[in-house]
C-alpha cells in the first residue's frame, strides 16, 4: 500500500512523528504537499472528501480511509509497520504513550502561544515567559521523568520492550526539546539517561539516519511546535 | 468483567467520558476512589502496581490489563460495551474523534488556567481573560462547527451513523459548556441544531437519565474544567 501522508510543508509539526514511522520502516509513501502544495490539504479540511473528517493535519490517507490525529494515525500505521509489539496491552500500553506525548507537545506549544495560536508570539510574550517558566521548572522535569520511568521499567517488561513508534516519537521529543530549550535540557542530562540513550539509538538507525541527512528533515525553525526563543529558556 | 475505574472523587473531569459510557452500556464496574478514598490512585500513579504506568488519570483496570488516556480507554471500551459500530474504519473515525475531543477539553481548561495548572485561578486571571476571549471567538465556534458538520455528514454514512461513545462525550461537552459559559453558548444555539439534538437525546436515554439523577453523577463545581467563572463568559 502506498501511504498518501497531509501535512503543511514549513514545518515538521505533529507530521514529523508519522513521517518518522513511515522513514523508519521504509514504508512506500507520499508527503503530498510537499509535492504538490499546501493547497492540496484545504478540501479534506473542507470536508469536501470520501472517508473521515480531520479537524486538523496531519491526516493520512490509506487506501480509502482518511484517518487525522497523529496518535490515531500510529494506532492504524505501528501493527502495519511493525512499530509496535504484537499483543492486545502492548498496543494499547503503546497508543496511551503516544497520547500523553501529544499532551505533552500541547504544553511545549503552549510556552510559546500560551493565549491564541492565531496571533503571533510576539504579541502574548509577557504570558509566555511566565508560562516557560513553569514549564520548565515543573512540567518538563515531571513528563521527561516519567517517560525515563516507563523506559526503565519496560527494560524487563514485553509491552515495550521492543522498538516501537514510541521510540520514535521520544527521539523527536528529545531532539526537539534540545533545539528549544538547551539550557533546560543540560540540565536534565543527568536524570535522563535511558532517554539519551534512546535518542541516541534511534538517530543512528540506517532508515532515520539517511532520512535526517536528506532534504526530507525539516530544519526545526520559528513556525514549529519546538521554537528556540532564549528568554523562554533557562538562563 | 468488572471493571475498575481510578479517578479523582471531587470532580467530573476526564474519568466522566469514561464513567457515561459504563453508565450507558449498563457495564459493571466499581468507581475506585469513590468508595475507598483518592489514595488509591497513587500507588499506580507512583509505578508501583503492574501494568502500564499511567501519567494520570483517568485509568481502567480491566483485568490485569491498566489503560490511561481517556480516548485510549474509550478506543478499548468501545468495542466491548457495543459504544462503536463494527469495522476499522468507524473504530479509527471514532478515536480520531474523541482526541480531537481531548485537545478541546485542554482548551477549555486552559481558560482558566493559561499559565499554571499547579497555581489558583485567581493567579492567572489576566491572561485568563484574554485567553477565554479567543476561546469564545475562534476556538469555541471553531470545535462546534467541525462537530456539527461531522454529525451532518455522520448521518448518511456509516462510520458514527449508529449510537457511539462519542455521542456520549458531544453530551458532556455540551452540558459542561452550557455550564461554564452560558452566555457564550445561547449564541450559538442556531449554529448547531444537531448537536443540540443530540445532546437532549442522550440525557433521555434511560441509563444516563438514571446517572444523571442519581448522586453518582458529581455535579459541575470550580475544581473542574468545566468552571464558571462570569468573567470568563460573553457578556
Amino acid at each position: 500500500m502506498r501511504y498518501e501522508l497531509y501535512y503543511w510543508t514549513g514545518i515538521q509539526g505533529r507530521g514529523e512523528y508519522v513521517r518518522l514511522a513511515l522513514e523508519d520502516a521504509g514504508a512506500d509513501y507520499i508527503d503530498v504537499a510537499r509535492e504538490r502544495g499546501d493547497n492540496v490539504l484545504m478540501p479534506f479540511l473542507r470536508g469536501k472528501r470520501e472517508g473521515a473528517w480531520p479537524f486538523a493535519p496531519p491526516f493520512l490517507k490509506a487506501g480509502r480511509m482518511v484517518i487525522a490525529q497523529t496518535a490515531a494515525i500510529l494506532a492504524y500505521l505501528g501493527p502495519r509497520l511493525g512499530l509496535v509489539p504484537g499483543g492486545l496491552s502492548a498496543e494499547i500500553y503503546a497508543q496511551q504513550l503516544q497520547q500523553t506525548i501529544s499532551d505533552f507537545i500541547v504544553e511545549i506549544h503552549d510556552t510559546h502561544h500560551p493565549i491564541a495560536a492565531s496571533q503571533y508570539y510576539e504579541e502574548q510574550r509577557t504570558p509566555a515567559r511566565k508560562r516557560a517558566q513553569v514549564f520548565r521548572d515543573e512540567r518538563l522535569p515531571k513528563f521527561l521523568d516519567y517517560f525515563e520511568q516507563v523506559l526503565e521499567r519496560g527494560n524487563g517488561r514485553q509491552a515495550l520492550s521492543r522498538h516501537s513508534y514510541i521510540d520514535l516519537s521520544l527521539f523527536q521529543l528529545v531532539a526537539g526539546l534540545d533545539y528549544a530549550f538547551p539550557n533546560a535540557m543540560r540540565r536534565t542530562q543527568k536524570r535522563i539517561p535511558r532517554l539519551r540513550a534512546l535518542a541516541k539509538r534511534i538517530a543512528e538507525r540506517p532508515n532515520i539516519a539517511a532520512y535526517l541527512a536528506s532534504p526530507r528533515r525539516i530544519p526545526f525553525n520559528e513556525e514549529g511546535i519546538f521554537r528556540h526563543y532564549p528568554e523562554l529558556d533557562a538562563r
